[in-house]
């Protein structure tokens, strides 16, 4: 590193790439007085040289070519481009190089992490990735810290702020998926193609990571739960909300005596459960210490400078630190049953179909055979004869659910529950 | 400091020390391992060495000499003991003797921290005090953290649990005061004489310390602008609920262009504000930076263990840290009419009094021509002819206050606002 100057490579200039730039210069002040050295962007790979750009850089820095970011002299790469492929093949170069590496980028870490650390290590080079889950929240730095005093119980948290922005505007607009995921996209706060929010892969990687952070471990990505938003309706929110609840979608690590397991998926919370409260595109995560109890984390997941500060901090610490191997990253089997029902036994059961066959009463006398009992009831009909209830459960099997399918043609579908029954 | 072990002293053997003692022995394993060394006790400083305790501990530990303790070959010593005389002398005797010192004394850094904060610097001793502000929140080191990178416009929380449990208790059993107070000091909530949490001292003291962390500077603490909790009533509290609001011991620290402004005053928050939401023993602590945004960081702010587990990782961290210079802390004067009206020109007033003088409409009639604007305005008669308002304002002075007692024979009570006005 040469005296005075720290030479920053940027791989990607897109919403978080110029909050990074723009992060560093209004606070280059602050940042020289505490590193003792300027930091530079010295080159940055983009995808087109000639586009606009909302920050000014020098021509000679932008580059669409990989080699020239190699070949510079950069001591840090800042990898914002996001992806696996190239992102993985370029962050191995740059290792190899020497170069410390702060990445934002979550996918990369959940599908590539354990080779990435271990290069590192053999490398001797930092790799830091604070931003790469829940934005601005300092979740990871804030996990090593209890680590050093606490058992880690369990990790729980709204991971994803567009499908968190989603459900509270089908909650509170009382309007349907499609139509709010328009109103996302036109916002910016979804992509035009969603599926990586929307069907919680984005929560998963952000998931995986934390694992690997508390309990030097995570399940291959295959084996994690993963159910998304795309299928919800507004009438399973809303008789959801009558009967006292909220719909969120958690993702959880816990650690069972048979091994970790790990969920995302859309879950129902009493509405004053504290994660129930936190609406729009906040992300929250709340952590479970053996000696500190538990604790509620709260702040944007995500945007242009949120997420940029995560990064930032990231350089700024790096460049005051010597290297210290990072923990190995593994991957353990799942354990066999280990990623059912996460929470007891109850569940909020939601059913639609026509009067005929599915009356209440028939309904619940079916149940109470079953074994299966009901502790609350929602119950409506609408003009056309059609029935929609809400029930919370305990008991509540695959099989129960197939036969209301085919024995009372209703469409059935649970939600686990997280937090005390109501 | 011996190969193998590390010596630890304790001043105070209460209810923290005992939480240290008990997080040390149970995570011993994981603290050894990560420090390559033992932690042991080897004194403890206490007042009667017959008593019964929780913790087990070797009889020859126990002294009630603090000359003993000073005389010991401890590398660090653990402050717990509270209060200012006789802890001043003898944390300032152990940093001369060049022990790093760890404390969750708030009372002592709000009013002796200038002289230990530059006394730890003379002997390059470790000062650590994360336990002293909302216990296992670990909010003092993250926002080290987002200093490097963010300018912090303002600071605001619950930072006493006690007051909070009590607030929570008036308004969602319709209890009076005096009789939640009880219930708390029968709980372990509250103290025998509860002054240092009811009127504010406590709360106080941690933000004193949160302002020198964030800006390099505090206010004297009799400039610092301090009201309790211990006159509210359970009529304030149910028109400020029926009005939409909450009323909350909240603590604030701003910069403002004519200097900082510190304040501890019962607020009231729209339902829906986040520190609303804050409930019974909890602490919380919003911050706002420039790039990061708004963070909110909630959990237990006092109790045995919650503050133990911050003690013991101040203690791990300081183990594996060289030595740097902590920065100065400096006390400025209060800008003149910097703690004014901190949100705005907007406050909640409860008035109380006998209809025939004040009606209703005399009092807005009254407001209207003094240039009072009234948002909102709850009004309740009683069959004894007493009336009871809650009224939203802007415009409201203390010259209108006074007029209302003295012309309208008035109770008068006016709240800040913090959040948007419903």
């Amino acid at each position: 590193m040469s005296a005075g100057v720290v030479k920053v490579g940027l791989l990607g200039l897109g919403t978080v790439g110029g909050g990074v730039i723009k992060t560093i210069r209004s606070q280059q002040e602050k940042l020289s007085s505490r590193l003792g050295k300027r930091i530079e962007i010295v080159k940055a790979l983009v995808r087109d040289s000639e586009k606009e750009r909302a920050v000014e850089l020098d021509r000679s820095v932008l580059t669409t070519d990989f080699e020239e970011v190699l070949k510079s002299d950069v001591d840090i790469v800042v990898e914002v481009m996001g992806g696996v492929e190239p992102t993985y093949d370029y962050v191995r170069a740059l290792i190899e190089k020497g170069c410390h590496v702060v990445t934002a980028n979550k996918e990369l870490l959940a599908k590539r992490g354990t080779e990435l650390v271990d290069l590192a290590n053999r490398h001797q080079v930092h790799l830091a990735y604070e931003a790469s889950v829940a934005g601005g929240i300092p979740i990871l730095s804030v996990l090593r810290q209890f680590l050093r005093t606490n058992d880690i119980n369990g990790v729980r948290g709204i991971l994803n702020g567009t499908t968190n922005f989603i459900l509270t505007k089908m909650e509170t607009e009382q309007l349907p998926y499609q139509e709010v995921l328009r109103q996302a996209q036109e916002l910016g706060y979804a992509e035009a193609d969603p599926r990586s929010d929307v069907e919680g892969f984005d929560a998963m990687y952000k998931l995986y990571i934390l694992a690997q952070l508390v309990y030097g471990e995570s399940l291959p990505l295959a084996e994690v739960k993963r159910r998304g938003i795309a299928d919800l309706t507004s009438g399973q929110i809303r008789i959801a909300s009558e009967l006292g609840y909220r719909i969120k979608l958690i993702a959880q690590a816990q650690q069972a005596p048979e091994g970790i397991r790990l969920s995302v998926e859309p879950t129902m919370l009493p509405t004053n459960h504290p994660l129930a409260q936190i609406q729009d595109a906040f992300n929250a995560v709340q952590l479970s210490g053996n000696i500190v109890g538990d604790l509620l984390f709260t702040g944007r997941g995500a945007g242009e400078l949120p997420t940029a500060s995560a990064v930032v901090e990231d350089l700024a610490y790096l460049l005051t630190q010597p290297f210290t191997p990072h923990p190995e990253w593994k991957e353990t089997e799942a354990a066999t049953g280990s990623v059912t029902q996460q929470n007891g036994d109850h569940s909020l059961c939601y059913l639609e179909g026509s009067a005929p066959a599915a009356t209440p009463d028939r309904v619940l006398h079916f149940l109470r055979h079953a074994g299966v009992d009901v502790h609350k009831l929602k119950v409506q009909f609408d003009l056309g004869g059609v029935l929609r209830a809400g029930l919370i459960t305990s008991g509540m099997r695959a099989e129960h659910e197939e036969l209301l399918q085919s024995d009372f043609g209703l469409q059935v579908r649970c939600f686990p529950l997280l937090g005390s029954v109501e």
